[in-house]
Parts: C-alpha cells; sequence; structure tokens
C-alpha cells in the first residue's frame, strides 16, 4: 500500500462523476480522474478494478444491506414486510446523497452499456432477495414474485425520490411507492 | 426479393434454435444455420437483421401485442385488470411453443450477453405498459408500479410454466402469479 490518503475512495468517486457528468462516461480516462481527485492511476486501482466500477461498487453494497436486513426479520413478519424493512434499511444508505445519486442517474441513462449494466444490477438484487426469502421458509412463486415487487418498489421510488423538489427522505418514497403498489393490486385507495 | 420459401422465417429459427443449443450461440454463423434450414443466407437476411434478432424478434411482436391488448379494455376496468388481459392475450403466442420457448431460455441463459438483451426487452415492455396505463389516465406512481408488477408476473409464470411438466396452459401460470403476487402483498391467501 501506498501512502494514507484521506478519503481517497470518496474522492476518486466525485472526480470521476463530476468528469463523466461533464465529457460523458466514455471520453473520461481513469488518469483523467485521478487527476482530478489529486491522486495518483495506482490509487484508483487500489480502489476501483476500472471505471464502470466507480459507478457500480455501491449497488454491491446495497444488495448485501438489502439481503441482512431482510434475513434478520423475525420469521413470524410477513414476506413483505420483512422486505419493507430492508428497504427502510437500505434508504438510509441515500441520506445527504440525493445530488451524487441524480448525477449518477444522468450519467448512466447517458450511455446504454451503463443501462445493462444497471439492469442486472437490479435483477441480481432480485434474485438475492428470493434466495433469501426461500431460506426463510418462503415456497415458489410467493418468493420470487415478493422479491420482484420489493426490487420495482426500490426502483420507482428511487426515480421518484431522485426526480423530485421535496426535502423528503428516500425512506418515505419507498414506502408510498409500496402502499401504491398495495393499492394498484388489490384496487383499494392507499 | 428471390423466389418465394415456404415458411421460411419459421425454418429459419428453428435451424437456428437447434444449432445454438448443439454448439453455444457464439459458435454458430449465419451461413450455418441458412444451410441446416435448406436455405441461403440472403434469404436468412431478408428475415433477421442478424443471428440474436432470430432470439429477440418475437419479444417485439409480443410487447405490441400486450400494449394493444391494454389499450383496448374499456377504461372502466382497473389498471391491474387491463394488465391482467394483456398476459391472457400474450399467453396465447405460446400456445403449443413450450418446447422452443425453452431451448430459447436455455440458449439464453448460456450466454451474458443474451442475458442481458433479456433484460432489455423486459424492461422495454414494463416502459411500454407503463406509457399505455398512463395514456389510460392511470396516474404516476401507479401506471410505473403495475406495469412493473405486470411484468413480474410474465417472468416468473413463464418461467414457471417452461419448468413444468405440467400439460396446463401458460394463461393458467400468469393468472396464478398473478394471484400470488396479490396474495404476497396483502398477506391474504390467494
Amino acid at each position: 500500500m501506498g501512502r494514507w490518503e484521506p478519503n481517497a475512495r470518496g474522492r476518486l468517486a466525485n472526480a470521476a462523476l463530476a468528469l463523466y457528468s461533464e465529457r460523458g462516461f466514455e471520453q473520461t480516462t481513469v488518469a483523467e480522474i485521478a487527476k482530478r481527485a489529486g491522486l495518483t492511476e495506482r490509487t484508483f486501482f487500489r480502489h476501483y478494478a476500472d471505471k464502470r466500477e466507480v459507478l457500480f461498487a455501491g449497488s454491491s453494497q446495497l444488495e448485501e444491506a438489502l439481503v441482512q436486513a431482510v434475513a434478520a426479520v423475525p420469521r413470524s413478519a410477513a414476506p413483505i414486510d420483512a422486505v419493507a424493512v430492508g428497504l427502510d434499511t437500505v434508504a438510509g444508505f441515500f441520506t445527504d446523497r440525493r445530488d451524487f445519486a441524480r448525477q449518477r442517474q444522468a450519467v448512466i441513462m447517458a450511455n446504454a452499456e451503463l443501462q445493462e449494466r444497471e439492469l442486472i444490477k437490479l435483477a441480481s438484487m432480485s434474485a438475492a432477495l428470493a434466495d433469501t426469502l426461500r431460506r426463510r421458509g418462503v415456497a415458489e412463486p410467493a418468493a420470487s414474485l415478493t422479491a420482484e415487487a420489493g426490487v420495482s418498489v426500490f426502483k420507482v421510488g428511487f426515480e421518484r425520490w431522485i426526480g423530485t423538489a421535496e426535502e423528503r427522505e428516500m425512506s418515505q418514497f419507498l414506502r408510498e411507492s409500496l402502499d401504491e403498489l398495495k393499492a394498484a393490486l388489490t384496487g383499494h385507495q392507499p
């Protein structure tokens, strides 16, 4: 390891996102990211495998946190309620990160390859969640369908959260989206 | 146009799928597909842009049929009931096609690039469905959430249909999956 760089990982992520926004993802090099962050390329590669990973490293942490939170809910809870606890937990990751999340989303939407990667991450989250529910004793197809519902709520709630000027927390948007999904499927008002 | 070839499109699709199953998607050439079908490469390219399109041409037709069916349901129907009608319609596409669907799925699952393409097609189906619901006057986030639910039911129901030895039609699996999703979200038995 080289000398210690205070918050090198966060500085690299911010520098990368700023450059992707300014010039586009394709046009940005790792050398430029390191320079903007005031660090070396070597330091970059100690933290990220490549420039795409800067955008998706958080997704893996998110999936892990979601799965762990759902697994920790008492088994007496209904599967969808366990998923709701998981969504509440992951919403905490986004506190004070709305500008970052917005900028990241804009970069992803501008690049077909990154959009595909995002879809893969969401599919992976759904599969991991279904697996966690099955290990809680939930049968198929309920496990897969509940997991899909959880990821849909995450996706739609997230998009509403970054799309609004309101100051409410992401957890509120996720809870509202879950209530709206229940209402849409049952025909009752949320 | 060259001379008329009876059911050239279907013969090419069957030949392609057989070769993808035997040798893998990557290892199969358009020349080999045409030869297996007893047709020319020129005929292949009159029907398909490339060898990947053989697997995904049906997805576009499916999306169009789904959207048209949902749009045609009287506005008095609840959004999820309009989506259920759409799912019933697309299930009709799969009548007597289970072996083909199974083989196609195995080819896709064996190739990361094809899996990505499949995820993009499902995301496109969800977006088109949400758009159709909005044009029916459904507000957000209900439109996006109901569309996501419809695509989840399609995905999970389809996987159960190709995974079973039962002789029941795909429409029954889709209806059951929708009932299971409703039950999972509300905590009531289906």
